[in-house]
């Protein structure tokens, strides 16, 4: 995977926390996944195609992270992941791309992005069909944990 | 969602059933997807754009539909999903999704499909961030049950 793909995203979901949550993330490094642990409770898939690549984007948001950020961006309390919290991992990660293309667009690429396709489920696992390698970028916060995993295809 | 869009995938997955694992299948209703109710144990996502339409279509195999079609079409008997029936199940979604691409190709949607992703986990949730409505499609087979949802939005 072209590692130029990466910086953008690290910047966005920076900023969009930052900006969106007064939330300051801090991110472990960025590695291969490999095998198939399962990451977070709620995972939003975002699917995004150029001329140049075409790839997967997952924001995998643990429990209680998806929960501290409703708190924080809705001063909503909520017990368990509902259409509240589905509907806000879905527009964070929305922010997320929509900054990363931004930013890619000024490396030449132009992205189109599909709308994203949420899921629920405690130790559900996410496969990339792609022949490129799934990068993992694990992230903590004063809320919780939340992942994110890329994979792209420079297309031929 | 347009109804036009139905009947290629009924078509197609009819035909990769029969043609691939001698397998017939009986479908229930097309009804509207209510709740959130979880469908099967793995689930292949798939989105697929077009100048005129974009949409998403989910193949959602229990465990026993997805181990009887890895039993009947490879020949080997897996007592739990692993990467065998995880590729298999990527596999007959890209040849129903493919199939019926063709058909729609003859009403004049050149649709644009990504690589599937694809989830594993008991009880996991899908949500379409649509605004049309999920159709879900459950089927029933002699080795297990399976579901079809899909979501298409016209573009403006």
């Amino acid at each position: 995977m072209n590692v130029e793909f990466i910086n953008p995203f690290l910047s966005s979901v920076s900023n969009v926390l930052a900006t969106m949550a007064t939330l300051e993330v801090k991110n472990a490094k960025v590695k291969v996944k490999e095998g198939d642990l399962p990451l977070g409770d709620i995972s939003v898939v975002m699917k995004m195609n150029s001329k140049q690549a075409r790839g997967t984007l997952v924001i995998s948001f643990t429990q209680p992270a998806i929960l501290g950020l409703v708190q924080r961006m809705l001063s909503e309390e909520l017990g368990s992941i509902d259409a509240t919290a589905i509907d806000l991992a879905g527009e964070l990660t929305n922010m997320v791309t929509g900054g990363a293309k931004r930013l890619l667009e000024e490396q030449g690429y132009d992205f189109d992005m599909a709308s994203p396709v949420t899921v629920v489920g405690t130790g559900h696992k996410i496969y990339h069909n792609s022949k490129a390698q799934t990068i993992v970028i694990p992230y903590s916060s004063d809320v919780g944990d939340f992942y994110i995993e890329m994979s792209f295809d420079t297309t031929p």
